[in-house]
Formats: C-alpha cells, structure tokens, sequence
C-alpha cells in the first residue's frame, strides 16, 4: 500500500473537467433532469492491471458530492475482461458529465501500471534490483503516473526538481568539476535529500565516488561499462543506468551489478488499457 | 496550417512547470548563476512526425521571457533521426528548469501526430473517408492532443461536452425515444450545433434519419451492419462509425460507405518518440 | 426545462464574492455572531420573468455549504409583485454577506429574460422563426446570459468562439474568398460544427450557398434584400439576419422569410428588475 | 481624473477571455495565419460618454502583449456618431479574438456612464448634493461600473462590505438597538471608516444623530420625512436618501436638504452604446 | 467579538498547504492508511494570549472536511503552559498533513495577540486612546495578522489601500499642496472614507485641519511637537501619531493628548508562541 | 550564492499584493496620474543582513513591468543604517502600490538573516556543525524564509513534507515499531530522498541504526543524552539535534558530536528589520 495525495493533483483534475464540459454539457442540458438519478458502473474490457480507482472517485465527487462510489477492487489488482472495477450512484447528469474524465484518467493510469507490471515481471528474479521511473511522463499528471508506476510494482525516481538533486553535465561544466558541483551542492541543500551525479565515464565515476556523490548515474554505458563502474563503486554508492533501457535490455542490465535501473518507457511507452461504462435510470 | 489558442492551454502549461519546479530546482540553484547564458539545441533521435514546436516554445517563455527561440521545422514535418527542431538561447538556469517540460510536450506531442499518421497512410486512397478522434484523451491536454491529431493527417472530433451534441442511449433513454431525444435538443441548442445520434442497429438507424439527424454514429456495428446502415442513410445524413477501431481494419471500414471513422486510439495509443535537447554554456 | 453546468460559471460566482465581501464584510464582524441563525426572503418588488434562482442557490452554498434554500418558483416562472421567490435559512452572518451578490445574480438575470419574454411575444405568430442572443454580452457572464434568453423564451447562438463557425469580413478576406474560406474551414473542424457565412451583398449570399455554408448570415440587410436572399437560399441553408434588430423591427423581418433573427438587445438593452430580501433572527 | 487598478479586475478580464475563446477560436484558427498584421479601429455608433478604453486596451494586451493601441479619446469624453475611439495594430488572429471581449466592455462601461450623465445634468444646479451608485452592480464588474459612474459624473458610495459600514436593521437587532451598534462597531472597525446607519422613521434618525453616526441613510422616506429628518440631523451628520430613487424625482429630493442621493439604477438600469469594430489587413 | 472571513483568507491557507504538502507527504504515504483514525490534541507549552483557533480549524477542514474539531478556548483567551487549545479527530494522514500548517498559523496568530497585550496593559490607564496597527505585516497575512492584534485588545487601522484614505508627501506633492490633494481626493472617493493627512510640522498641521482632514497623522514628532499640534488641532480632527512608537514610548505618548498611536511593531516585531500537536491511534 | 524559483513563490507575490491593493488604492487614484514619473529609494534604517532583493524586485516587477530596478547590495551583504538598498524608476503610482509590499518581503527576510547569522556567529568554531531551520515557517512564506535562513549563513531541513522523510512517533506506532516503519518507507520512497527517524531514548536510537537511518533526529533530548547517542552512532548515521534549541545553548549542543542542530526559532522568533522607501517625482 502507498497513498498519494490530492494537494496538488486536484488542480489537474478541476482542469480536466473544465476542458471536457466547459461552458456546459449541451446535449445532457437538453434531456435530462438535473434530480434524475442513474447507476453506473465501471468495468474491464480486457485483462490489464488496475490504476486509478481514487482518482476516478474524486473526479465524480468533484463534479458532484452526492455521488456515492463502491469500488470493487484495489488499485494494483489484476483485472480480467469483465471485472467490475465500480459501481457509481446519483444525478445521471452528473455522471455523464463525469464519465469522460473519470475514464480517461482510469485508462491511462491502469495502461502504466499495466506497462510497468510487465517490465517488473521480467526482473523478478533479481529482488535486489530497483526498478524506476523518470521525469519523462505527461505534463500535469506527474503524480498521478508516478503512482501508477508504483502500482505497476516498480520504484519511483525524484517527483520533480526539487525533491532530489541530481547533477549532469551543464552543471558539472558550470560548477568547473564534478566534485566542485557535488561539494557545493552538498553544502547547500538540506541533509535529507541525496545527490546523484551523471556520469560518462569511468573517470567520471571515480570522480564523483571519491567526492561522496550518494548516487552515481551511469548514461547510456554498455554492460561492460557498467559492470566495470559497478566494481569500481564497490557498494559506496548506489548504481543506478539509464538510457537505452528497454523491456529486452532489462535482465542484463539487472546481471551488471546496478542498483537501480531508471526507464522512462515505463510511462511514456505505456498506452490506455480498455474499459467502458454503462449507465441506467434508477 | 490550423493554429491553436492558449488561453485555456496555458493553465496546463503552467500546471506542468509547478509540477515539476515546483518550490524550486535544487541542483541548479546551487550550482548555477541566474545571469549565465546558454545555447539549448533540441534534436530528434528517432523519425516520426514533429509537432508541438509552438508549446515548448510556450514552456520557456513561461519560465523565463528573456530566452529567445528560433524554429528549424514546422509541426507537421516528418523528422529523421538527428534534426535540430529547434534551438533556445538565454539564462542556463531557464533553460535547464523549463528543458524536462519542453520535451514532455513534444515527445508526447509528436508521438500522437506519427501514431496518426500511419493510421491516416492507410486511408490515403480513400480521400472522402474522414478520419477523427475521440474525448478519450489524457486529461488536461484535450487542445494538445487535439492538434496533434490534426498535425499528423486526421480531423478532430468534438472538442468537449460543450462544442457539440451527441446523443446516447441514456439520453433516449431519458428523452423517451431517439425522436423525442432529437427534437427537444434540437429545439434547445444553438443553431450552429448539429445533432449526432449514436445508434446500435437498422431500426434506431431510420429513427434517427428520420427525425433528421445531422450524423449518425453507428457504434459497434460489424462491416455489413455499416454498409446496410449506408443504404439506408443514403447520404442524407452523415455516417459516423465507431468502436473496434483498428489500424487493420481501417481499410475495410473506408469501404463500407461511411463517412467518417472515429478512432480513441489515434491519442490512447500513441507512446511517446525519442528527443533529447544539449545544452552549452555560451 | 434546460439546465446548466456551473464548471466554467463557478468562477464567477467566486469573483463575485469576493469583489464585494473581500477582505471582510467589517459591519456583520462587529456585531452578528456567526452562530446566530435568521430566515431569508427573497421577493419580487415588480412583476417579471424569474431567472436566476439556482445561481443565487449556489452564491449562498458557496458563501457557507450550511445553509439551506426552497425555491417557491422555477426559472421561467411569470412573477408578480410581492411574489416569494426563495427562502434561506442559515447562519445570519452568512446570509448577509452573500445577500446583495445573490441578488444582483436574480436581477440581472430576471431582467434579461424578462426583457427577452417582451421580444419572444411579438413573434408569437411566427413559431417557424428563431429568435436568438448573440456574443454581446456582459464580460464574464456569458453563461448565465444566454441561460436568461433561453429562460425568457428565445433561442441562444453560439456560447463563444469555440463551439461554432462564423466566418466574417476578415477570414474571408485571409482566405482570398468565401469559397476558399469555407472549404479551408470545413476541411478543418468538426464535423459537429456548422458553418455559418456573413454576407452582405447577393453576390456573397449565391457564393456562400454554393460552397455549402450551413448557416448564410445576412448582415444589416435591408428587408427587401433579405427577402430575395431568402429566396435565393430557398431553403438549402439556414438564414439569419442580423443587424439593427429592434424590437420594433420583429414582426417584419419574421415576414421575410428568414428562419433566424440575432439580436443583441435581448442581453445588452435589458435593464435589471427589483427585487428584495428581508431577513430576521430565529 | 480618477485612475483605477488591475489587481482584482484582471481576474474578471481573464474569465472574460477564457469564457469567450475558451478552447480556441475555431473560424480564426482555420483561415489566418498567426503572423498576419491587422489594424483596428474602434468607433461610436451613436453619441455616448465614452468609458473603459484602458479596460478594452488591457484586453487586448492579455491576448497578444505585442499588440499596440493608439486612444483617440480619453474616459468620459462626449462622443458623436463615427468618432474614432481607439485603434489597435498587431497579429490579425489576436485582434479577432479580443475585439468581443473588448466591445463588450466598453459597451456596457459607457452605457453606465452615459446613463449617469443624464442624471448628473438632473442635478447640475445643485452641486453640494452628491449622487452616488450602489452596491447593485453587475456581479464580478464591480470596480469597473463603480469607475464607470465615476466618469459619467456620479459619486461612488463604498465599493463593498469591506470598505465601509452600513449598519442596517438586521445589525441593529442583532445589536438590541442603534446605539449599541454604533457603539460596538465604532469601538471596532478601523478609524478611517465611516459608519453610516439606515433609519426608517425620526425616532431612528434622532438614536443615530445622537450616538455620533457619521452617515445617517434615511431609506424609502418621502420627501416630508427627509426634509423633517435633515432639520433634525442639521449637518451633524452627512444624510443620504435611498430607494425609489429615480430621474424624475432627482431634483425633487435635491431640494430636501439631504447631502447625498444613492441610486442602484446609475448601473442596474443602463444599457449598452452601440459601438463596433472594423479591421483590416495590412 | 469580532469575526473574520475567509474569503480572501482561503487563498492563504490553500497556499500554505500546497507549500507545505506538495506533492505529497512521501512518510505518511508509505505507513499510515487513509482509514486510520486518529485524535489530536494541540496544547500550549508557555502562557500567551491565545489567536488562530478557527483558522486553525479551517486548515484541518481544507485538507479534510471530514475531521471535526472542537475547542477549548476561545481567541482572546489567556492560556497557561499545559492549556489544550483544542482537539481534533478523524484520518490520522489527513491531522499529519494539517499539523505543520495549523501550528504555524496558530504560533504566529498567537504570538502576535500576546505581543499586542503587552503594549495594551502600558495604556490601560489610557482607555480613550486607540493603540492600531500598520500594514507593516507579513505579506499574505494581512487578514489574519490584523484579526490577531485586535484579539490581543488594540484596534485596526485600514486593512490596504483600498478601505483608507491616507495622504502622504508624494501625493501631497503631486496634488501641489495638502489643501488640494484633500479636495481632490474628498470629491473623488467614497463618502463612507475618511481621509487622513500625514504632516511633519506645525504648518501641514493647520493646512490639514482648514481643509477639513478627518485623522491628522502627525509622523515622527517629538513629544512636545505632538502636544503642540494637538492643541492646534483642538479636537477638530483626530490625531494620529506615528513613527517610532516603542513599547516603553507608549505611555508618554498617551499623555500628549493624541487619539490614535499607530504601531507596525504590535506585528513585525512579535514572535511565534510555543505550542504542539500530540496525535494518538484511536 | 544559492537562487530560488519564483514558480511556487509568485502565488503568494500576487496574493500579497492582492490584499494591500485590492479594488485599487484609493488615494493614488485620485491625485496622481499613471504617467507621471517617480523614483524610489530603499534605504536600511538600522544595520542588518539583508535579504530579499529579488523578492522585492519582483514585487514591483509585477505590479508594472515597466519599472526598473538597480539593487546595490546583494543578498547576504551586512549592511550600515542608511545604506541604499536599491533604487526604482517607473510609474510613480505604481511604485506607490508596490511599496508597501515589496518592504514587508524585505523586513521580514532581512530580519531572518539578521536572526539566523546571530546564531551562525554562534557556531564560528564549529564549521562541521551544520545549523538548519525547520518547517516552523510563517504560512505561505516557506520558500522566501528558507532562502533568508541560507542568506543568513545557515542550512535548510526539506522543504515540506514532499522532499525528504522524517519518521514520527506517529509513522512508528502505525507500522509497528522503528525498524518496520524505515523499511516499509525505504522500500516506497524514491532513491533519492533520506529517511530520518526521530527517536526520544537510546533503544530508538539502536534500532534507527541498526534498520539503517540515514538521518537520527534527537529529540528533547539533553546533553548527556545526545553525547551517548553520538557515540552509539558512531558516525554511521547523520546526528540531528532538535527541540529547546536556543541561542545560549548552541555552542554546547555543538560539542555534543551532533552533525545537525535544527532550530526553528532562526525564522519564528526573528522580527522584522527597519527600512523605509522614500519616493520623488522626477
């Protein structure tokens, strides 16, 4: 279990709402009662791993909080065709005006933990290898794809800029050295978050190993690289490779002896998985 | 050329910078000057369909309106792997906070615009058959993801609940009959809207035509049904056909006579291309 | 019956309350505790056509979720002097400070549908004809407005600049003429959104059928060049007329044959109507 | 000459935008290309008191900052038929999607000031007698209709519950009676407010005059009451006349001896000037 | 009794938790389940007077209306270390998320009403003078900050520059003199304003009293200057003294027959009292 | 050097000037016009470390980005009474409006600098001995009063509770015990964020330890205490120090062996310095 918080994504929310009904629902306008009630309910279409079903319910509750929800199953289950995911009660104008959205949200969330579940399935053997996310999601639902990744089973990486450092090359190049950047760093963020270092090479790596970087990113290396960078870090440092990481690279890479292992695709190669509902007058 | 607004589009844009600047970039902020200037060069590692050059041109100005941006494509331009898209020059410090969000937008941007495109190469014979989207869109990029579509060779649905009507089981249901449905929305909205019926078989098909609907959408019917309901509908309304919606089953849809074809999977679909942007000290 | 969303409407409501409560309505902080409760009674001071009542629902559930409101009439309703329109029942403090937004929201609204209502009944012997509101309208309410028209008994034009085709002097003079206007724009949107041409002269109105407009806008036609017009058009498009309508001018141009009449005085020549509300401790 | 502020009214500036452009401008976004210049010229209709062309120029400079305006008059200049009000020049797209925004307030700020006028010129012979609005204003335009009135000739009484403090017979039982009102509030508010009391009958006006009420509001009396009440009140207190309030009885109750005369219908009873905009290329 | 309101005031709060909540609370994620219950109790740790308890019960509400909140003392109060302040049940995540911010709030609010009751006891043998404060507060607190110095017993001068008139040396100097500046300004704004003059000697003294200033604000005089100009003055105007105004100042400045003494130091020169939250699992 | 991001940090700039300016600065309206030109000076009025430049900057910026500013001394500068802070050149009305505003940023900043470097003075000796604030903040300022702690010469704690964790008695007794709690969070948290466990006796600190904090938060506790800690720890984790932190008693709590001393009071008990704007026509 790992819960996420609504300060900030509600405004994603209020905004996608805005975009679908705007000025108004005209055709729900013109034939349906606002005090009508309606049943609705949410399910599968194929198999796929569920994402989404809180944020599905704050989306109805935003639209109308006489709505009530039953969920029937938690985020991270494994859903076949046909699952009822949940069942939705009140006015019937406001769950057509709900609908798109509360989907749309279900379908790209449930299509990242789907995704993502797949990469974790391939990694199974080797517990000790953390597989995360990057910064290359969706604009404005950052958080809400980051917890689908961890619904999908794999690790999150930093949420944005300001909540992990992590020092490439422009600031190596304006700080004049790596350990000049991690020194100066160091003295100036708070002693609660990390500082990660990208490197290139191997001496790069020694570099930011002998400075004390927390976490040595190594980009876009070839497995002997990494393996090679791995026996040189000897555990002082978390390991983590990035780039080119693909569904076929990742037990190889897992075999180099990285701590982690950082893929965008995760989100950003994940598509909606299928689901509908269905709506009847009570 | 379709241009785009950003006066509702700008509340994702800004939405995206909080999210992931948020209360601050760390690492740049300790190692970076405000003042330092920089050369910013993003590049396609991939071929695909560009688009979204005008919203990461929009993400820098929002972050900093000093940076200056110079254009090398256009949207809509079929890139090969190591085009400069464009270049940006101003503040490091800007480049770098704005560089994750820029690219956020152009990856997934262009990744809808190639997606639609192979599907828009399979109806290249059928010129008279329209191919559109869906409201199944991420939320909060509904104009993004609109445009792009549009960028990549296909036309746009309606936009929201509020840009026009379509008529669905629950609203028949509510109204009494698609006759009833038709008429009271008819009566009621704005002159410049038409009227979209969503019909299942023959006998809703002739209901609607007769009441004088401007389209029918024809929704899960299989190849005969579509060519039957065609016959029917003899041109006097437009023919919209929907649901199992396939790259492979585009061709044999554009030959059963309908008009239009409308796809979710053009946006559901699509996975983000490949770009990367360099950045150098100047 | 036709109801309306408050997504896009909330944000009025809210700059309404705070343009006049602020930083604190400094009389009832001096004097009324906010746990005293008092009965509100809203009444009509003249006889006129009831607007409104859900939005000043809504300005006393925004103001404080606690209070409770009975509606006595629905919107549409004729009203006569002294009639109750609704009562709130609450903490007094609250319905004091969300009394005169409320009000000033049934006023304003009240006075356009019953000024629209004076409109309505000169073309009571014309059902076949549409009279219909236009885009001048308050800044910020446009909404609540063409909510008004339609509550007084007359048809509402497009919302905005997004939910409908209007191509006037200018686009057509970008695209080099009507038709290149018409067929660029036809290619481009929607096909839930018709196409609607302003023309001023015979030669435009033969050029705007042709191409197919949808809708053919005759603007600041006299009526003998509106009745040709429509002869023309002959029923191949939809007509409307636009331009110095005065309520004066209804009848006859209902007699040329046209089917749609825009007028802008519906909304912008409506004056508010009188109304008060009387409130005692319980 | 009086300025005004941006600080609140941007914010209704911006919903007025979003409510009209919204998702886009889908005529504009299909025929004019985005660098095509244009030049406007706005011009009376018919003779007004003009006001709000530092509100129409603020609109346009929020669509497009690159746009520049030229005033030909300034705010409460006496226009005749066919002056030119103000020209604009800048992208072609960006001046269409501001002009129904910018008409539409300086059709209703002048209406509002032209309006005022006739009343004002009522009162030209009486110019220690102070005419001023109401909190009775259009909701979210406020801060405009007040500076509206301002520039037709009027007064303003205070802008909301914030900035002034009228004690009216729901405070004064709250209270238990006029004196403890006053007495609380004055012991409590801000020594830069004013505190005006509403009386009904000469009772009140002697509890008000006699705890030191800096404004006495003497509601709905007829002229007998006023002039008895103001021999009463004999300047120790400013005494405002309020209710029925109309053109016609202006100068009647100029005559009663009373400082100030406050009339919603300056603001609630205005309608628009008849104003347009003509663009061309360039 | 005084009371607030929120409707400006939310916009802090809602602020203060997105700084404070972000993204998320990544510790209450990881451990605590949303359905946990839990009980709180915030108490004093040292005597103050007590401010912020319904804006502390506001912060709770914001992030969960769920909770429910009950206190033990009112604002005003004077607590002895030990006190509980109030206590609040509900999520045991959604009382973590609000603990920070509900505290800050109540520190600050606190320790500004404990700081004003200590220049209020110095003029306690005083009672006809006004002890008020400044806009000398901290950005976004205004509300709050002004509500706490009147709950510690000394009053408020305007709230911002738009409930006040208050003439300084530049508008004086671009009106051309105090007499003009007056006039202008008494015929421009609202008639529920009073108008206060800031003056530096003896000469803008009698020019602000002859042109009928309400408040004289007489800005870092000496005692003996004070006392001179209050004579002057003869109780025609109110005088306000300003500038300087230090606790041990205070008494003497009362006896110079001053009405008002103005103190940005009852605020900006106060500090956060001590108080904690305890929160156990029920 | 060290900057921040005005992303966050704007909201509560705007927020700021909404509440001094509101519905506009009645005074500045009526007497000075918007063309007229002024030139402000910002000078300090005691000796102090000064912080806020660019907040202030920034504050007059968005009130009109036509001003221009030229600071003199930069963040972190000592400064004397009477030195210049920057100067101004604009608008002189809208540097009226500005000023109030852009002060209260300065004093409140500068009087946390001011504050935090008496306590740095402190620990002179002590260079490994790392001071940090912690997120006692003033509501709504954290990222503006966190920035003024570093200009002050001390450390920042994280930000809120999105950037770095810190596990509570409350975290502990949900998940179990200490060790159940590091692990559930480890396993949940992204790489790249610390995990400090807050302990009240030596068994808490052994199984801090042993479960691999990264951070151990002392809490309460006293010299001897800390010292056996420091011992027991052993350098394996970072020490940080916490609760009764004051001023006398850093230099001991320095010679304990903690690596941290966290201190709220360095913003909480801080007041605001003195400076004042003075402004000429020009």
């Amino acid at each position: 279990m790992k819960t996420f918080d609504f300060t900030l994504a509600d405004k994603l929310i209020d905004l996608a709402l805005l975009e679908d009904i705007g000025s108004g629902d005209i055709t729900t306008q013109c034939v349906i009662d606002n005090e009508k009630k309606g049943s609705a309910v949410i399910k599968a279409k194929e198999p796929f791993v569920l994402c989404g079903t809180d944020v599905a319910k704050r989306v109805f509750l935003r639209v109308d909080p006489e709505i009530s929800i039953v969920k029937s199953f938690e985020d991270g289950s494994k859903l076949n065709k046909g699952d009822v995911i949940l069942k939705a009660f009140g006015s019937m104008a406001s769950l057509l005006k709900a609908e798109r959205t509360a989907l749309n949200f279900l379908q790209r969330l449930s299509g990242i933990s789907t995704n993502t579940s797949k990469y974790v399935e391939k990694l199974k053997n080797y517990p000790d290898v953390r597989l995360c996310d990057t910064r290359k999601t969706t604009p404005g639902l950052r958080v809400f794809e980051k917890y689908a990744v961890f619904t999908g089973g794999a690790s999150n990486h930093r949420t944005g800029l300001y909540d992990g450092v992590l020092i490439k090359d422009n600031h190596i190049q304006a700080a004049g050295s790596i350990s000049k950047a991690v020194l100066s760093v160091r003295k100036k963020v708070s002693h609660l978050v990390k500082i990660e270092v990208e490197v290139e090479n191997l001496n790069e790596v020694k570099e930011a190993l002998e400075v004390g970087a927390d976490v040595i990113m190594l980009d876009n290396m070839n497995n002997d690289q990494i393996r090679e960078s791995c026996q040189i870090i000897n555990k002082k440092a978390l390991v983590e490779v990035s780039g080119n990481v693909t569904l076929e690279r990742l037990e190889e890479l897992a075999l180099t002896g990285a701590d982690i292992i950082s893929c965008g695709a995760l989100i950003h190669q994940a598509v909606s998985v299928d689901l509908s509902m269905s709506l009847e007058a009570v």
